[in-house]
């Protein structure tokens, strides 16, 4: 079944030819289909056309020219989000950005970076490595995503934990807002007491305007590293060793658990990485810096272990042996990929301490719902990412996947915790922010979106729920629609154009 | 000459009376004195009225009378604040958190702490050492200046260097709107990918409403603290040290230098630290962390100082003598008070290798306009805070004074820098703003400040500039008033009520 999408009106469809060219616009629906999903495909919706202008000023004509024509529209970097942030509901158009991915401008002295939104996020690291310099936030799709992508989500990575998300990295957004205006956001790359509108749009999943550059802050490179491995018998110990390393006052770049059923996965793919199969879970902790003193805190690290009742803990420093050591952990969802058709990768965030709670309940739900749940986490930061294994053809299991995931979603909450870690609100979890949100902060937060896009045509229907759409515009005062179906409601609400969860299409 | 001020009506006055008890309500002209200007004294201007509620709820209640009586306020702590940010312009009530005053919840296992806005920042620290915790941001002012404060201007200090300023500390904020309605901003404490509205509100200066419950994230104490101080006989040599300090992959956790100037007043004063008045700087170099590796990083930035040039540095560990070396710095403020009757602390912020230049500049400045400007600066993040000594009663003086001051704004500015780096825009900088935002910019600051605010009565008068006061809801498309006037407008606008300088009045 193909979703009814309304078609290109013949005269936008000319206007935007002339503004990027006829090869810059596409409208054929076998070449849309690329763009009828990102990373969590278990939405898809075709776009209405795709636009992919070259720099600032086409973005900024094709966005005015959709918007006087009143079409809704979403901007998309490499598609690689998890939260169906870039899904062209309500018939919009795609604003792509593959074709901005230039790095404009390096500024070694100032360690400072102005690139365009559709640079791949491991291509910058690869332009600056040379000059002794690279880009932070490195998420697990860096080889694919863009730094557009990356602003968007407020992206993280398995080194946030010591070196922060994007936001700590964007100093200056140049912006086309919904209406084809232009405005820099920021304050000129100074970390001041500001308004601060960059913070703000960053994170902000597409719904304020489309970052059209964006000036970045670089690290120089660290002199060196020193990786562990360490296996445990018990997930539980492995938790607690997160914790006894970071009482110790040690801040590791990286502190990542990998569970048993993810070792299977490897260890059963072509990516076998050593990981004995019978451990209950794999710790990976890095540490980098400056050469002094990492060794110490290596050898702190791993006493840690080994007092929470590692059973082996394996070092590296050279760059082939740490690699050797992440395998393991950067392979596993390609691993999951081989073992079972179809994976939901959950995100959700509970306080450090509640991981080995939280884990236990997680298992406890696998188990009822008869699912095969593998974790991936940053530990380090509480960041959990369930994954549950299925075969979407099987309908019966994919209702069992969305109730298994909604709990744990809620035991999550439960705990202190939040849904989202680092994938964002999107489309897939907009229902579960009255978890975490009181309406009127709900309300507020539907205000500000209102005045970068009062109309709400760019990336309509994300982040937040449906019936938060059109509150009172100033933040106080006036009764929202209430919260009648929070948790409940179904994707979309307009017929026709809804997006479809594949699930049901298939 | 006492300004003339409108009264509290009576309705008002018994209503507030009501909520919060006849001591907490001061409105006798002798005892307002004390809230008739903050730490910036060139402007006074004395408030309609005092309210000192207890806690969130009699905050709601107070500013839902005030506002429901269409008079304006602004929420104060300690008035250590330096850009006339408190200043009750318009007629406005005060609403001061001195009673606010108690940490709510510690939870040390997670490292967080829940805290009214009066709590003062040197408290907290105090607080939470016993139990190996402390809170990270550290202004020069923290023996004074409460959490709210450092809220409201997103405060940094000389360790925000390595630490980063206050946003990155604030997990969550409970506000009560311009309208009395309350609400909580943030995401639980986890730094996730979600729209942002707990770091939009810090650092908005008072002019979102009033955070009445802060949740704050701690730090564990660092194991150990290496101080070095090196002594320079060019400033220039200094500036490269820093350079040279930080190109090595070092990050210290302060990088303070104060010049010859500097150096001269404290050690004529009271406060004398032993630094050589022969001297052209001195730089403090802070690193702190666990043990293993300090003795190593203290090495390199040692021969760093010396390769630049240093004349001499002086090491220490122990608390003591790491309190010598920092004397130097840490009474600067306290020593020109000595020396001059008045004191203008600028603050601004340029690309670090813009250092040299920009002192020279500056230095040029004062020689020009015949007045003695000593140098403060936390040089690692290039933030300047040249200090202009003076006498208000020489009005000849105070013109220079004002001349000065805004030429070197502009040569920071023109250098690439920006107009605050941690004292905020308040009062004082509003018309610096049109210097490195565009209209279009102010105007969505604006906006974003109206949904907040939609009647402009929390804090008026601050951070932008008049002139975009009213404009358009939405940030686009609708043109604004002009920046006729931009960096000439003169403070206030509106008659009997407007802030008047204390220049002019004294």
């Amino acid at each position: 079944m193909i979703t009814k999408v309304p078609r290109l009106a013949a005269g936008l469809a000319e206007e935007l030819i002339r503004i990027v060219g006829a090869d810059a616009v596409i409208t054929d629906p076998a070449r849309l289909m690329v763009y009828e999903s990102d990373g969590l495909t278990a939405y898809r919706c075709p776009p209405r056309a795709a636009v992919l202008p070259r720099d600032g000023d086409e973005t900024a004509r094709v966005v005015r020219a959709i918007a006087q024509a009143g079409v809704p529209f979403v901007a998309r970097g490499s598609g690689t989000g998890l939260s169906g942030g870039a899904l062209a509901v309500d018939g919009a158009v795609v604003v792509c950005t593959a074709r901005m991915n230039r790095i404009l401008e390096l500024d070694l002295h100032n360690r400072r970076a102005r690139v365009q939104p559709g640079v791949v996020n491991a291509h910058l690291t690869a332009a600056t490595r040379p000059h002794g310099l690279y880009y932070a936030p490195d998420p697990s799709s860096q080889s694919a995503c863009t730094i557009g992508g990356n602003v968007a989500e407020n992206s993280g990575g398995p080194h946030c934990l010591k070196y922060g998300v994007t936001s700590r990295y964007i100093r200056g957004l140049d912006v086309v807002l919904p209406d084809g205006s232009r405005v820099y956001l920021g304050d000129r790359g100074f970390d001041t007491g500001e308004l601060d509108l960059a913070g703000l749009f960053v994170g902000s999943e597409g719904c304020f305007g489309i970052a059209v550059e964006v000036d970045v802050e670089l690290l120089p490179l660290p002199q060196a590293t020193h990786t562990l491995l360490g296996i445990f018998e018990r997930l539980e110990d492995a938790g607690r060793a997160v914790t006894a390393i970071i009482a110790h006052g040690l801040l590791p770049a990286a502190l990542e658990i990998i569970d048993q059923a993810t070792i299977r996965a490897v260890e059963e793919s072509i990516f076998a990485a050593g990981y004995p199969t019978d451990a209950a879970a794999a710790l990976v902790v890095e540490f980098d810096g400056i050469e002094a003193g990492l060794e110490a805190e290596a050898a702190h690290a791993e006493a840690a272990c080994l007092e929470c009742g590692a059973r082996e803990v394996r070092r590296a420093t050279s760059a082939e042996a740490r690699a050797a050591l992440w395998k393991g952990r950067k392979k596993a969802f390609g691993a999951m990929g081989r073992i079972a058709p179809d994976l939901l990768v959950q995100d959700a965030t509970v306080p450090r301490t509640q991981l080995p709670d939280v884990l236990a309940k997680i298992a406890g739900i696998g188990e009822r719902y008869d699912l095969r749940v593998a974790n991936v986490f940053h530990a380090g930061d509480g960041n959990l990412h369930p994954n549950i294994l299925f075969d979407r053809r099987d309908e019966t299991e994919m209702e069992r996947v969305e109730r298994a995931s909604k709990e744990i979603m809620r035991i999550c909450v439960e705990a202190g915790g939040t849904i989202t870690g680092e994938h964002g609100v999107g489309l897939d979890k907009r229902d579960y922010m009255a978890l975490i949100h009181s309406e009127d902060t709900l309300r507020a937060m539907e205000s500000v979106r209102r005045v970068f896009d009062p109309r709400g045509v760019c990336n309509p229907g994300k982040v937040l729920p449906e019936w938060i759409r059109g509150a009172d515009p100033a933040i106080a005062g006036a009764p929202g629609a209430g919260p009648a179906d929070a948790g409940q409601a179904e994707v979309g609400t307009d017929g026709t154009r809804k997006a479809v969860p594949a699930g049901a299409t298939a």
